[in-house]
C-alpha cells in the first residue's frame, strides 16, 4: 500500500488528543495561575512536568502541544504591566527545553513545541529539532509560528516587526531551508557506521545546501545524521488567508480555534479543497479544534469547579490577551454598555467584528469578552461527549484541550471521559508503534507530495517509490 | 562572611571532575566511535546518556562538559570527505538538547555544554538557558564558544568568519546582553506570586534593557523570571591572549589543555594575576586542565587496553583535526620525517610552532601529532593519581576527564580510580549542597565583582551586600 493510500484510509475515529498548554505559570489567556486547580502544577518545576507528561500518556494523549510567544502583550493601555500583574502568558519559558526529559519518562507521546522563525537561524533551529528527533525516537513536532508581536520581534534583533505579507515570505523561506537540511543533506544511505573498517558515513552521500535567499543563507553540509522522521511533525495555526495558504502548502497539523462547529467545517473544507489545489491530498493535514471543558461525576461537580474558575478570572487579564489578539487597545472601553448600543461604525476593524458577530445585541462586550474564555462544555462525561461529537461531526481529526480552570483538572478528565471516550471509540486505547508521524499518517516520513520531499535525492526517491 | 571571603577559603582539594565529552559518535579527536571502549554507548540515544549521567553521579563527578561545534573540519585537503568518514566530531547533536532529561535522572551532576555566540541571537540563548536552569534547579554551566570555523559561520547566515578581533567583540557584546537580561531586567523582589490577589509579578520591578550595540539590539524586558542562578555557570576555553583577557572579565571556570603542569603552572599564575588586574579575585576563576587516562587493575591490564585504542587510531582522523585546530592543511606532508630533518623555516606557523616545540628531534611528525592524542597516564590507580597530582601541583582546580578510549572507560574509573582518589582527599566523597556555583563557589549567584554584577538594580545589591 503507498503512503497515498494510506493517508486515505485514515479514519476520523477516534480522535487524536492533545493537551495545550504553555511553558508559563497560566495555562491559557483567562486561565490564571492560582485557581485551585492550577496550583498542583509549577512550571518551573521539571517533576511538574514529569507526572503531567505520564499522566497524559497513561490516558492515552497522542501528544502535548506547547503554545508559545518571545514577546510580552503590550497593545492594552499601551503598557505591559497588566500582562505582568496578571501573568498573561509572561513570564514564558522556552517549551522545547522540556522535550528530552519528558521523553525520557514516556514512550508513545508526542512532542509538539512552537517556535516562531525569528528566534534563531533555521540552521541552528534544524539543529536543535533534528537532535530532539533522535532522542523522542521521531515524536517531536514543530507549530511554525510567524511572530505578529512588535516586542518579540524587537528582542532578537529587529527595529520593528515585519509586515504580514514579509512574516510570511520569511516562514515559507525558513521552512525551506529547514527542508534543505533535514531531507535534502544526507542521503538516506549516507551513515554507513561500519565497525570493521571504522567509517562512519559517505562523503559523496552528504551534500552542501548553499542557501542564499532573500532573508537567509545557509551553507551546510547539515551536521546531524537522518533522524527517525527527519523533518519533524509539522503544525500550524495561522487563521488568516496568508496562514492558511501556509498550512495548505507546508503543514500536516493545524490548530483551530473555530467559533462554531459550523466554522470549523468551512474550514476544514476550504483546507481540504486548497490541498488538492497545491496538489497535496485532501487527508494529507490534520485539523485540531481547540476544546475547552470541565467535567464531573455530576453536573453540579462539573458546575462547581466551573463557577469555581468564572470566580478566578479578571477583566484586566482578559483585556490584555484580547487587546493583543485584536491588535486594538481596549482600554477605556465601557465593557457594560450592550453591543446593540456601541457606534461600531467608529470602532477599529477587529473590534468592530467582533461586535458585529456578536449574536446577541443585548450582550454587553464584557459578555462577548468572556464567551470565548468560557469552556466548551460543562458537564458529565455524556454531557462533555455530546459537544465533543457536535465538533467531531464538521470533519475535523482531532481536539487540542486546553484545561481552563488548571491542569489539575486532567484528573477528573482521565476519570470520568477517557473511560467513555475509547468505549464509543472517539479515543484511542492503545498507541499505534513508532514515530509521531508513522501513529498519524502511517510512515516516518513526510510523504512525497509535500513539498520538502523535492529536495531528497535519488538514493531516497528509489526507496519511498518501492 | 562575605562572598570575597568564601572565594578566597576554595581549597584546590579535591579536585573538581567533569567528564569531557561530545554529543557526537566519537568522545575526543581520535577517539574512534568504532573502538571496543565506546561501542556501548550511542549518542543518538537517550538511554545511553540517561546511564552515563547516572553512573558519573554515582562516581561522584561534578560535571559532564559538551564540546561543540556547528561546523565542519576542511582544512585537511581543503575537503570535509575525511572528516565524514572517520566521523571527526562530525555527524555532532545539539548538546544542550540532553540537558533537561539528564538532569531528571540526576540530583547533583552539573551540565556544562558549549555554545557559540553565532548560533542563536542574544535573547533566544538567555531565554534557552535560563529555562534550562529553572528545570535543572540551578545546576547549567555555559562554555562561552567564539567559533573559529568558517563553515560554521557559513551555515548561520555569515558569508565569511570574523577576524579573530572581531569574534571577540562580538562575544564580549553577546555575553554583555545575556548580562543584562538575566541580572539586570528583574530586580530580586520582582516576583510577587500573591495567590491571594492572583497578582503574579510586580511591573515596577521587570524593565526593558534597550540594548542597542554594534553587533546586537535587543529591547526587553526578558520573558524569563529568576532562575536559581540567573546566569548559568561560566566556562570559557580560548587559548589565544584575546581568549585569556575575554575569561579573565567573563569567566568562572576556563578548560585549558596545557601539554605539561608546568605550562599549566604558568597559565594559572597569569589567569590570577589577570583577574586581579581587572578587578576580580585571584580565585574567581577555576581552572580545569585536560587529562586523559586509561586504568586497570594491574598496569598490564591497563597497557592492554592503551594497546587496543592505540589500534584503533588512525593518521587521517588525527590530520583532520590537527589541520582545522592549527588552520593548516597537513596534507602531502611526509608524516614519516623526523623533525630535525624538516626545513621549518618553510613552514606555516602553528606547524612550525609545533616541530620547534618537539623536544626530541627524532620524533616524526606523527609522533609528535599522536603524542596529544596519547593517553596523559595508563596504569593502575596508583601510577594514574601520580601524574594527577603532579597536573594538581600546578595550581589547577579541577580535571576535564576525557576517555580515549570510549565511555566504556568511566567503569574501571569508577572501580579503581574513584575510591583511591577519594581515600586521598584528592576527589569529593558527598556532594555539597545548592547549584553548581553554590557547589563550587558557596553562592547561587555572581559575585559583585563579576562583570553582570553591574546590571543588578538597588534591590538586589541591598541584598548581596547584607
Amino acid at each position: 500500500m503507498s503512503t497515498q493510500e494510506k493517508a486515505e484510509t485514515i479514519s476520523r475515529r477516534p480522535l487524536k488528543f492533545c493537551m495545550f498548554t504553555t511553558n508559563a505559570p497560566s495555562g491559557y489567556p483567562g486561565a490564571p495561575w492560582h485557581q485551585p486547580m492550577a496550583a498542583g502544577h509549577d512550571y518551573r518545576s521539571l517533576k511538574s512536568w514529569l507526572k503531567l507528561a505520564r499522566d497524559l500518556e497513561a490516558a492515552k494523549f497522542d501528544a502535548i502541544f506547547w503554545a508559545d510567544h518571545s514577546g510580552i502583550y503590550d497593545t492594552f493601555g499601551g503598557s505591559r504591566d497588566a500582562a505582568i500583574r496578571n501573568s498573561v502568558q509572561f513570564p514564558i519559558n522556552d517549551p522545547a527545553t522540556l522535550v528530552s526529559a519528558l521523553a525520557a519518562a514516556t514512550e508513545n507521546l508526542g512532542f509538539a513545541f512552537s517556535e516562531n522563525v525569528i528566534q534563531a537561524p533555521p540552521f541552528s533551529f534544524a539543529r536543535r529539532v533534528a537532535s530532539l528527533d533522535h532522542l523522542t525516537e521521531g515524536r517531536v513536532a514543530w507549530n511554525i509560528v510567524t511572530s505578529f508581536q512588535r516586542s518579540a520581534w524587537r528582542n532578537v534583533g529587529f527595529e520593528e516587526v515585519a509586515t504580514h505579507a514579509e512574516r510570511y515570505a520569511r516562514a515559507e523561506e525558513y521552512v525551506d531551508v529547514v527542508y534543505k537540511l533535514l531531507e535534502g543533506s544526507w542521503e538516506d544511505g549516507a551513515v554507513v557506521r561500519d565497525s570493521a573498517t571504522g567509517v562512519y558515513a559517505d562523503p559523496a552521500a552528504i551534500h552542501p545546501i548553499d542557501h542564499a535567499g532573500d532573508f537567509y543563507r545557509s551553507a551546510g553540509p547539515f551536521c546531524v545524521e537522518p533522524s527517525p522522521q527527519r523533518v519533524p511533525l509539522l503544525f500550524q495555526a495561522g487563521a488568516s488567508s496568508d496562514g492558511r495558504a501556509f498550512s495548505a502548502r507546508n503543514a500536516e497539523a493545524v490548530f483551530i480555534s473555530a467559533k462554531s462547529p459550523r466554522g470549523a467545517a468551512t474550514f476544514v473544507e476550504d483546507l481540504r479543497a486548497q490541498l488538492v489545489e497545491v496538489g497535496r491530498n485532501a487527508n494529507d493535514v490534520l485539523v485540531f479544534q481547540a476544546f475547552t471543558c470541565i467535567v464531573g461525576a455530576t453536573e453540579e461537580d462539573a458546575q462547581l469547579k466551573a463557577d469555581e474558575y468564572q470566580a478566578f478570572l479578571k477583566d484586566e487579564a482578559a483585556l490584555v490577551f484580547q487587546s493583543a489578539a485584536m491588535g486594538v487597545d481596549l482600554k477605556g472601553l465601557d465593557l457594560d454598555t450592550p453591543i446593540g448600543d456601541l457606534n461600531t461604525q467608529a470602532m477599529q476593524g477587529a473590534l468592530r467584528a467582533l461586535a458585529e458577530a456578536s449574536p446577541n445585541k443585548q450582550w454587553t462586550f464584557r459578555d462577548a469578552m468572556l464567551k470565548s474564555m468560557t469552556p466548551h462544555a460543562v458537564g458529565t462525561a455524556d454531557q462533555v461527549i455530546e459537544k465533543m461529537e457536535e465538533w467531531a461531526a464538521s470533519g475535523i481529526d482531532g481536539l487540542n484541550i486546553a484545561f481552563l480552570n488548571g491542569v489539575g483538572e486532567l484528573a477528573d478528565f482521565t476519570r470520568y471521559l477517557v473511560p467513555e471516550l475509547q468505549r464509543r471509540g472517539l479515543m484511542q486505547t492503545e498507541y499505534a508503534k513508532g514515530t509521531l508521524r508513522e501513529k498519524w499518517f502511517g510512515a516516518s516520513r513526510l510523504n512525497e507530495r509535500h513539498p520538502a520531499a523535492k529536495y531528497r535525492r535519488k538514493a531516497l526517491m528509489d526507496e519511498t517509490i518501492s
